[in-house]
């Protein structure tokens, strides 16, 4: 894998009824589900789930998320959403984030997040990069 | 306290834009928020909320819980939800619920639950009634 | 199509993080979400859905809505949701819904839910049974 | 009212059972209905309110948002969000927020929006600032 290599997932997804507000539009909030969806992709596709994390003795609470809405996503469109992983030398997890017409491309929404590792025990923030994590991202070679 | 005393709490609250459909009236799903609220204040208000269940060893999942959609509810109304608490023998509460408009009282949503008690460490169904609702039933006069 | 032939959906679904709460189990309010899931699946399979509905000049507000539930949902468990159409002479789209574990068919939920017909214009309930609903009976050969 | 003043709205809510994720704390996702819940009661204590700007012929879709998780929330606390109006001279809305424990003032998230002015007819984009929102910023004297 070259130093360029791009960890990325893409999932193709559908709007829920409940989702779109009374605008006839996806409620701005909800994004957040679909960000959410798109990390447990990745998670499982590049073995970097929550649960894992977790009987590994962290949790990776999110502690900066960010959406810029280019354009509203309405019922019975077809959307998938892009994560693409972000390397950092940080005890931190970054995401980078866009929400798409799966066909046409037109893209709805993009978006950041970066995440941090927490003891499962203590709650106390981990400063230091986790073993697990390291060993990760060697296996996976991101480099920064 | 007689017998024909009911246990309940009334409470106005807003309707959130978020809870809207497309249709422009509250998503029926949003319905069993409003409850939960309600038997919050009625755990505050009777002291039976979910901590200190949970201090005494128990949690109360929800096992039955129904709808009947009388009128919608529109984005601007000013409702209020009704819990009546329905005693009972059995190791179950069990609450009624009524969400009209807080003025004209027009009905908007009746419902049912009932819940059960879970032993907190071993996840089973608790099929006697644990010791501190025999004393809450006691000290507010519940009769059956 | 013989008379004990049913129209029915089965739908396989992931459970979102945000779905679960602090009792590490699916907050039961989530499940009409999954509910409406199906109905959509169901409207996608059987050309029933909101839209064409809504170009014919109905919507179809939930006017009942209940849950059982039988076993608590965790985290990483595969479901799927199953959705049986039940025929009625009356101007009403009933569904019965379980929701089970995807292998094991182990029950979690079930459910059940009643559906009329209202004017999108005037918003009053319909009470004959729209011509394209009776139509899309026939051409199923739902009968009652 | 001069040059330096500000227009902003606190309010307290409470946090319901079904936001508290299973790790025990808020999910991520529900900041948006606070931060929409402060805008709300801005809306209510300025005369800025969804409806009287649908009245006027616009909507205000969010077209930036961000969030910065300081310490987590954990259901039974008491919380209150603080909204604070950025006046500026672009055809927007703009707003930072705090969550914060009502009592000690210890920050959970700030955040951040941006919303723009579409027309609720044409559903363009209206880069001039409204004649109404020219003369809401008169009324409340705000100067850029």
């Amino acid at each position: 894998m070259k130093k360029d290599t791009v960890l990325s997932v893409t999932k193709s997804f559908d709007i829920r009824f409940s989702e779109v507000d009374s605008m006839g539009v996806v409620w701005h909030g909800n994004y957040a589900k679909y960000f959410e969806d798109a990390r447990e992709e990745f998670g499982r596709k590049y073995d970097l789930g929550y649960l894992m994390m977790y009987d590994q003795g962290f949790f990776e609470p999110i502690v900066e998320l960010s959406f810029k809405y280019k354009r509203p996503m309405i019922y019975g469109m077809k959307p998938e959403v892009e994560l693409i992983y972000r390397p950092t030398d940080a005890a931190k997890i970054i995401f980078d984030y866009e929400i798409r017409d799966a066909a046409t491309k037109e893209v709805f929404v993009t978006g950041h997040s970066v995440q941090v590792f927490m003891d499962k025990v203590t709650h106390q923030l981990v400063l230091y990069c986790p073993k697990f994590y390291e060993e990760w991202k060697q296996r996976w070679e991101v480099n920064v």
